[in-house]
């Protein structure tokens, strides 16, 4: 095994600025299998099932006629070779992180790819250490949540490590999120040092419910999450319509990234009713990393005198709250102020039907790396094409709403509110000049009573 | 205006192999205005909000280091400079065909585009020429159908070519499915032939609920669809295992694709009951269209002697359900067979969070593509990209499941089934030898309960 | 056992004309033990908890001031003395006819009560002959369907009456129609007969979701399966609104009786659309038994030439739609006739929650009930209080919608459909002059969209 | 009009203690006139579709054989005599109180009922004076909320009275709580002093989600209500499941009352899992005015130091889940406490089709009775039957779980919980022995992970 010892990208470059980021390869003097798949039914009709060993997948797909090929990724799919004779493999799962619609359908469907496909017998779910087979797996999918556990900070990778050399276990399917991804990769440059010479496929599966991995195209479970959303923000609808001056305020998932709220108020569009016209109701969609250091500025400019727990400066709800129903009480108007979190109702349900197919891809993918011999890798669909990405592509940040660009611009058309940034550059709150901080409350003829707060946004400092 | 005239493709090549699929676009000499986005307070601030005007998107993706580039396609977007200025843009909406979960969501989104990003005035419904403006449309997202109404066999192009002429109409938006872009296609080179030198522009939007058209990722609807499809999937099981040999069967809409029903089966993997071990129940997904050659030829072959009407040759249920009764039959066994047909329960709901998503982002890019002076095109997601895409790509072939192919591969891996199709090759019926034709009923221990029918398969003579 | 051996009602008199239908009781020599629950810690310190010996409930409750009291049914809940030793009792549960939403919970309860309330250990699902307990059953209300099998026609009695016998089996709980409870009935007779002097309980369930039961409120899965058939109802709309002259045909389930179209149709109540004002667009429900004797007048009178098969005499939406399509077509008027028939859809989901608690208290009653020694009733909701009912009350008749009373009328009223019979009396079809049968179709201006077809009604030969 | 001047209950005796408490009649001299309704095609071939003016409802209907017959109540419906003309009848309807789902199908039908009906043309909706006919209100029982706004608090019964006055208005419809109903009762009174001699009907429709209103089966949208609430359920347990020693926490509606959090618990029954065996999960559903007086006492016993805020005093929720949290960390125990909150989710959507039905029959009953010329009456269902109950009863208590009832030990059995009450009798918490208090948490594999906290229960002491 020469290249998963190493922390170094393994990069091939090609003609017209191609650049394939591989991913490492238990190494080519170890003996190799034919793929058990050309034996079953369901494959061995499936003209050029096998992926081609060269297959790759661009990054960017937006080019220009002249402009480099660039970055490329390593096509998933079944390979004519295995690494792993059937009977030597012994798998685990492991989930991490907060809960994700989807997570029982992968560990179903990594259970019923090296069963059904491979042959596998023996697979373990950590941490509890559950033996799994297709007989086990078969229902979950349909509940949500996950039946191997999880908790917040992830397993020790040290454990994981000794967990593999005690048992024996040669595949580590590792589902979570991108602290999950960098303990991946730290897990298998252990197994890298500790275990040379030995087989071991350590493989990153993404789970984030906020949306923030790098390099994919969306994680899953974020579906089935903005579609959960909608039945709180047509609440909100509700209660904003129904009650004098009523606002409706949803708090949704997404910590630093905004993309649930974002993608639901598109979704959503909820504008108008019968009251409308009558009182000035409106819609909050706030999401919950939002206006972190914007807290802290309101309280050291002693705004909001009476709150000192550290939970206020951390809540944006909460803080949000507060100030607008000061702001109401200041000008002696009556307000409705109704919170709604559905932050557990979201993503503790069952997956969507195509988040359900999104995890069988995914999963199928995972396994068929991992029997092919290649290892470090997270098992992602990058413009709609299933790949192999290596870790440090994954971990190396976050995606978050950029509220200068066009997803958020359409937000804003769509919803027709302001855009809080002024046109000439995008400032920093020290450079909105002071009589502008002054701006009153929205008024509600200009906006259409769905106001998104942006999750990065300094600009909030106007509802003051 | 020299390209729309012409019905010849506008290519365009450069180095490396690629190629790029052009669509007409109105001529040079045209004056043209900037595009008022550019002061609209959600869009100001957007860095590079304007598409640059050499972006484009390969149609294949999955690439060797080597390879050439390809074919590629204009990137839809905001242009700086548009061909319209927004007092004279006349738009007309259509909508034809069957119904689909989103077509309500497009329209609302056409109609907002127009008025609120670009301050066009001027929009007509077609057929019952309702005026629309963002008030009218504001809530129709919600619900199922089409405001616009629509029939089969769509509108008469001539009807709307004078409709645009005596209307003075001048942007067409056509929302259908592969017939109906062909009719875009006449109808855009009659206006321009007849209205050469004038300023109309034709867009198709492609809808189709079999996901049939090609080039394009998916059509919009299809995810709902599929949602909804579950509850016919899991009311099957419920029968299948609740009555002594019970089996499910549920027609799936899709005529001659198939996707619905590949991709309803592969979410929903419903597998197990604990009444399964004593029985030998069943379900089948049936795709509305398979099975129209076999069909006919066991007409032929008289084994259906009793039916003489059109409808038995044509309905694949119907002709299914009588040949297991008659098995069954002929041995003697009890046998409860319970048909669901959910068509129009799948069609006539509001589209779903993430549909309701790309619907807005299909008639943004619509919009925007006919201001910036762009006709004859479909506006369309490729690889994860909205894109135009000129209409003869889009009206060259449908779509369908190919079952010798990866995805159905993986469903019959992941239901368990056998494919029915023979290792060596891939052989029409005729070459079945007599003695195969004679396998009786699957075993059911061997399949998993779910049987899906491939769409164009030969194989269902087995079932005989 | 003196009163199951004898056929004859049980009645008791009272003052004021008061009348209680007893049901049978276990004869009072037989050694009697203090109830368990008395020392159960949910029950110990309910006041009261046991109900009292005198307790009953009144049949009719629209009362004047000096009518009689009239009909009362002995009170369901558990008594102070029970006739079943615990260790002693073997119980056994059937399930029979057609799928019902429930049929898993109440499964789930009568196991829970008799193991968690009363400690019995032996408890076994019939036809499958599967041991029950509380674990077994645990998550099997989340189901839809029975995990014991169910078959039409029931079974047959006295293969239920020799596994009695033969098995050792002293409390029968059969949950089933009508034609069910007739069987208990004489499942109840021939234990009676055959096993004089022996404890057996035979106990009925009412489970019907024509909701054809006499003298209960209701029956348990109506609620849902009314619920579900809304989606069936949305769809049509969206159908008939959609398309030019559209009409959404929805087929419901209630046999002869009619309800679940009724009660659908009420709760539903979409009579408008943008587009109702520019087209003649409806919606019709029919209930599936109706105008079984129409149908047969009019394949006499050879409206229906073509048609020769049984299947069309039988099916009404058949040949309902067959004689909308001819009235358009000789009116050569274009028309889309959407069906949906959502039966299994509608029956086999799992019940919803005010279901659950309903199916709760019947099976913990039906426990009580046969713990306390009585035998030969239906344990059901009467004027909403659980009672024993004797088998003759309801094996007497069916309930249906009666389309001269004032449900029916209300349904009327509030879709604002005429009623179709004459003021001055209730006619039968020979009575309607000849040119009022000449009517044509309903006036859509007239009418709102809704028609609903009552099931016993003449009425329908004015659509000919 | 002689009775509504005066406060004085309206009782009316028969034999065998037969009583029936009536509600107030607008004077007898009055003119009548006969009820269009038997012109009306829909009604008038019911035969006896009005009511018996002696018709009469018991409040107690579980009876013994020589018991005397007790309370009973008018029948609501139709009579043959109305004592408004139709064009003279000027309504009113308000909404008062907090959301709850059904407000909007009752608006609705009180107005098809007038409209419709009775040929009402002048109909007013407060607050926002929109004048209200069948078309403005044909949708809106689709959609949540009340299309007429709402406040807690509800409408000055004085302004009600002036705007009688002002605008001519003779028919009052006030939808709310127990506290409107008391407002109606008081307008009731005015009217009846201030406009002696002219007719005026006041007529509360009683509308609680808490379910506490009085005589009354239930409340209508409680049902609804109950059945989203178990998605808050459902999304407790997945995360109590899925985390190590998990605790999902719901709290429900229901102030004072606890009859969502009772049904919703017994309805959802959710009581295992996977990992169930491995860890210490529970769930805790909590009424939300559960446990007030036991708060204050701790606060008082310095248990909580650190709040001093009157919002920690009040809400149960924050200071349960502060113990719990306490007492895991004094036992240095790892835990995931999850609260969920979904008020105004449950009570912001439409209503199920069953409440729906219920909503219309009770608008339908409440403008028969006011076209009759009753007034002063709670339109409301008693025993299954449509009934007009005089105000008094109405606001005479408030109902709420009792938990030493039957209900409640039915959900104590079928959740497998102990009912933390002391068995030989009901005792305070200060009769409660010091060593009692010390009682650890309820060991988890004594109880079956549901925990519902009784909403006015003492016994909660024990979790400190």
């Amino acid at each position: 095994m020469s290249s998963p010892k190493s922390n170094k990208p393994k990069i091939v470059n090609g003609p017209g600025g191609y650049i394939l980021q591989d991913v490492p390869h238990l190494v080519d003097y170890l003996p190799t299998y034919p793929n058990p798949l050309q034996d079953n039914p369901a494959y061995s009709v499936v003209k050029q099932y096998f992926v081609d060993a060269d297959d790759s997948v661009p990054e960017k797909i937006v080019v220009h006629k002249d402009g480099p090929r660039g970055i490329h990724f390593r096509r998933a799919g079944p390979r004519q070779k295995v690494y792993f004779d059937s009977d030597e493999v012994h798998a685990c799962i492991v989930t991490c992180g907060g809960l994700c619609p989807g997570l029982n359908t992968v560990i179903r469907e990594i259970v019923s790819s090296l069963s059904c496909m491979y042959g596998v017998n023996r697979i373990l779910g950590i941490d509890n250490t559950i033996p799994l087979d297709s007989k086990v797996v078969n229902d979950i999918h349909k509940r949500g949540g996950t039946i191997l556990g999880t908790s917040r900070g992830g397993h020790d990778t040290t454990k994981i490590v000794d967990s593999i050399q005690d048992r024996g276990i040669n595949q580590v399917y590792i589902i979570g999120g991108d602290g999950t991804q960098r303990g991946a990769s730290i897990v298998q440059n252990h197994v890298g040092i500790r275990r040379r010479g030995l087989k071991v496929s350590v493989v990153g599966i993404p789970k984030t419910i906020d949306n923030d991995i790098p390099v994919i195209d969306r994680s899953f479970g974020v579906d089935t999450a903005v579609e959960e959303a909608q039945r709180a923000i047509n609440a909100a609808h509700v209660e904003a319509e129904s009650n004098e001056n009523g606002i409706g305020f949803v708090k949704l998932m997404g910590r630093y990234s905004g993309f649930i709220a974002m993608y639901a108020t598109l979704a959503s569009r909820d504008r108008d009713g019968l009251r409308r016209m009558a009182t000035c109701d409106m819609v909050i969609i706030l999401a919950e990393g939002a206006g972190q250091d914007l807290m802290s500025k309101s309280m050291e400019s002693n705004t909001l005198k009476d709150a000192s727990s550290n939970k206020i400066l951390k809540d944006a709800g909460l803080w949000l709250s507060q100030s607008i129903k000061g702001r109401f009480k200041k000008n002696k108007m009556v307000m409705n102020l109704k919170c709604i979190d559905p932050t557990y109702m979201n993503r503790a349900v069952p997956s969507s039907a195509s988040d359900n197919v999104y995890c069988i891809l995914l999963a199928q993918s995972a396994v068929h790396g991992a029997m092919a011999g290649y290892t470090g890798y997270t098992s992602g669909l990058v413009n709609g094409r299933q790949t192999y990405i290596p870790y440090y592509r994954i971990t190396e940040k976050q995606n978050h709403v950029v509220i200068t660009g066009r997803m958020w611009a359409r937000l804003l058309s769509s919803t027709n509110q302001p855009s809080f940034l002024k046109k000439q550059s995008f400032l920093g709150p020290k450079d909105i000049p002071e009589e502008k901080k002054e701006t009153p409350l929205p008024d509600c003829r200009d906006c259409n009573g769905v106001v998104d707060i942006p999750p990065v946004t300094k600009e909030i400092t106007k509802l003051k």
